[in-house]
């Protein structure tokens, strides 16, 4: 349901698409569109939206809902009404085009800043030295041709050390001939996207909840994006099935936010309906390595190979500033893939790609990523026992794998009244309503361990505790009018 | 003058676009939108061509105009001719889809093989040491910070680098906050296409001759090129202002293929031609560093900072593997440039950014130019005494600068037979017919000095004179039926 105006002509236009998910009422479903446009970064800081008057005729519904929308959207803190001019998207919201930059302030007098935000895994944990080594063997040994142009989608030492590792370790069904190597998760998504896009795909169906820039991102090369939700045992596959869409996004692994791995049967689901509407699946396996008592399940790639593209990246293992990735694509998009890198940018760094690969073949890589699974155990289990500690009540998801967990506040919590007394504590947190889509939230805060230390993540979430606690009556505001607030959720997690 | 059928259905139904260039034939104009259609990859190898009778048909012209251009083609080895299968492009034509891959085969028995086409420039030259240097200070220097997700256009300490660098030896009008770093001149025209695409542009205008697969590559994102001669003082922007372009790509330093600089008269009607259309200048500054007896001209940006892109990488001076370029963007594109790195790929290689960072600051980049150009230097010489001992009746153009040369052959040389007579002796040249695009071109060939050594290039000038002298009749062909042929064009050195 979109009006035939552009997204272009925001301010008092507004292009927004409702989800027809049955069971949410229409209030609900104008607000998610609204939050997911702001989130979206389609509306910016200090955007103007239109009357309530004008948005009701837009959509076809009543003058009250929007009222209403906007009024629960004002409440989050999203929106701010001013008599004169009108409802507008807060200042001081996060737009998607700063992920990098601190987006909230947690410098509170007298207390250290805790950043529990998914973000970059443990910085301090990169191998500086073994990469040096790997550079340095690379520099040493590669052939002078090999500094020239070589195959735009990834060297053979490179792709070749990747089908090898992912056919060990994720169980892929993968050749180096499969491999395309890419600047992070990140590209390999928008190139499929486009590949998609130009094989005549329309929609991409994405997890409801997910990754919010994600969506914002991949829209924009040329997919409108689709939600379906997800429960306990991941992706709704027969919801899946009743919407238009031909391919999907899932991350079955992890599931990103909510922790969920995708259940035996839902794989199969998931493949049975790849099948039946010559669909493609893209697996994001964003943080697969990091697996604590769950006992390791092979890639959704390995049961479709032609159906899967597997995506990865060093990202979360070394680091994110490597920007490398790779996608392990079905043979029926490997012409398309290659020649979509190769006439985007020619290819990544070629000495960096050896150095990969050399870390990878010399043991290296499994060396490090044993040591990295120790540690980010460790702080799980701490943060797991701060919150037992803290917040006995709240219920935890997704503990088994990756580097972060979901804990879900009391529903008559307000998600965003919570993230903001929370960094009036000196504390970041990420709230998931922005990562419904069109689909009506609940609250959830993902919290993430990779940064530890053990004692950072205990005192982290004692703030988390005092923050929930309700203000006694005519204590004053935590949060001063004049402080710039941001009302959170992008973060360098976003990208990917 | 398009026909409205698709480019997809490749087969009997055919996309040209014919120039309306004054003074050329009707036959010239087909035979050069066919020649493109080969060179730059929609029809490729094998494929069958339209019926003379339905192409006269689509294009509005007579039959015995596509019976001509038909034979003119096969003459220079595009096309064949069959009875029974009718027309179709010559198998083994090269086809951008492996720039990478040997697409001729020099080997002759007997003869060391000599490839003088234009390409990486020397390998051997990298300066594997000082580089290894580098990425050293780099990883025993840079906070963890910096291994996260930084920003997506480039480190601070990179954008710095390069703007002090381009300020002192281009004389560009540059701040840190202009230059977004992307992975080499590919993906900054790429991007910046698509930025225009986004702000209204619909076509963009490019030298004629200039690199056949960047004019393939960079339609495939969205605007259509428009080809403007070039003569002995560049780009004619008479030529241009008859367009209806409002963006050009030229190469003012040094023009690809020919070598020309571009006068200080055509510069400052270029800029009044931007100011008039509200206009954007690309400048590809691909080898400028390299100039010999010719005075510096500062770039062609410092005249009209809020007009031209200025695009350059590190692909001749270090080494096209590194995939390291950027982009010094006119105020006006800062931000969609910025946002479409962003969402393409979320940027590159931290640490390989940091390290020439610290090898431009540290001086090293500087004493390398130095090196390489007295290097490139000699080879020049060499080559030019080379063509004066064994061509002298040839014209040698754009000697001065860069890191190859265009010679041309009389006329009534045949220049696809040319290049095939020389492979058959071991030498690899690149001709310039299909650089023209829809313009008609004239013989050319462009050698390459930069990979030597001196006697090299002598000999294969030597080889160069023997393929042109014409075989004395009767004597059997050089070139046996069986011989797998390419008809050359597309290398390494198209991509960018």
């Amino acid at each position: 349901m979109s009006n035939p105006k552009t997204p272009d002509a925001v301010g008092p236009v507004l292009l927004l698409e409702l989800s027809d998910s049955p069971g949410s009422t229409l209030t609900t479903r104008v607000s998610s569109a609204i939050r997911q446009a702001v989130v979206g970064g389609r509306l910016t800081e200090g955007a103007r939206l239109p009357s309530s008057r004008s948005l009701a005729a837009d959509l076809g519904v009543s003058r009250g809902v929007v009222v209403a929308a906007y009024a629960l959207l004002a409440d989050e803190g999203f929106l701010v009404s001013r008599s004169g001019s009108g409802t507008r998207v807060s200042e001081g919201f996060p737009v998607p085009s700063a992920p990098t930059s601190a987006i909230w302030s947690a410098d509170v007098p007298g207390l250290v800043a805790i950043d529990l935000r998914p973000g970059p895994p443990d910085l301090g944990a990169f191998p500086r030295k073994a990469w040096m080594r790997a550079l340095r063997n690379t520099l040493s040994a590669i052939p002078d041709t090999e500094l020239g142009y070589v195959d735009p989608w990834g060297t053979d030492a490179l792709r070749g050390a990747l089908a090898s590792y992912l056919a060990r370790v994720r169980g892929a069904e993968v050749t180096a001939e499969r491999v395309v190597v890419v600047n992070g998760v990140t590209q390999g998504l928008t190139l499929l996207v486009r590949v998609l896009r130009a094989a005549g795909h329309r929609h991409l169906a994405v997890e409801s909840p997910s990754n919010a820039v994600q969506r914002g991102v991949l829209s924009s090369h040329g997919l409108s994006m689709i939600d379906v939700r997800v429960d306990d045992d991941g992706l709704d596959v027969e919801a899946l099935a009743r919407t238009p869409c031909r391919a999907v996004l899932v991350t079955p692994a992890h599931q990103f936010p909510t922790g969920t791995q995708l259940s035996a049967e839902r794989r199969a689901a998931l493949v049975r309906w790849a099948e039946a509407v010559d669909g493609v699946i893209l697996e994001d396996d964003y943080d697969s390595e990091f697996r604590y008592e769950r006992l390791p399940m092979a890639c959704l790639q390995s049961l479709a190979p032609t159906r899967v593209a597997l995506i990865g990246s060093v990202s979360k293992t070394l680091a994110p500033g490597l920007r490398l990735g790779w996608v392990v694509t079905p043979p029926a998009l490997v012409d398309a893939l290659r020649a979509t890198k190769r006439d985007d940018d020619f290819g990544g760094s070629v000495i960096q790609q050896h150095a990969l690969a050399d870390f990878m073949t010399s043991g290296e890589y499994d060396g490090h990523l044993r040591t990295l699974r120790r540690r980010y155990r460790e702080r799980r289990d701490a943060l797991r026992a701060a919150a037992a500690k803290y917040l006995p009540e709240w219920p935890i998801m997704g503990v088994a794998a990756g580097l972060h967990l979901l804990i879900e506040p009391p529903t008559a919590v307000n998600e965003a009244v919570l993230v903001r007394e929370a960094a009036a504590r000196g504390l970041l947190i990420q709230g998931t309503a922005s990562m419904y889509g069109t689909l009506p939230p609940r609250p959830g805060l993902v919290l993430s361990y990779a940064r530890g230390p053990v004692s950072m993540l205990s005192e982290g979430t004692r703030r988390l505790a005092e923050a929930a606690r309700p203000a006694p009556v005519g204590a004053p505001p935590l949060v001063g009018r004049g402080r710039r607030q941001r009302h959170a959720s992008a973060t360098a997690e976003d990208y990917f």
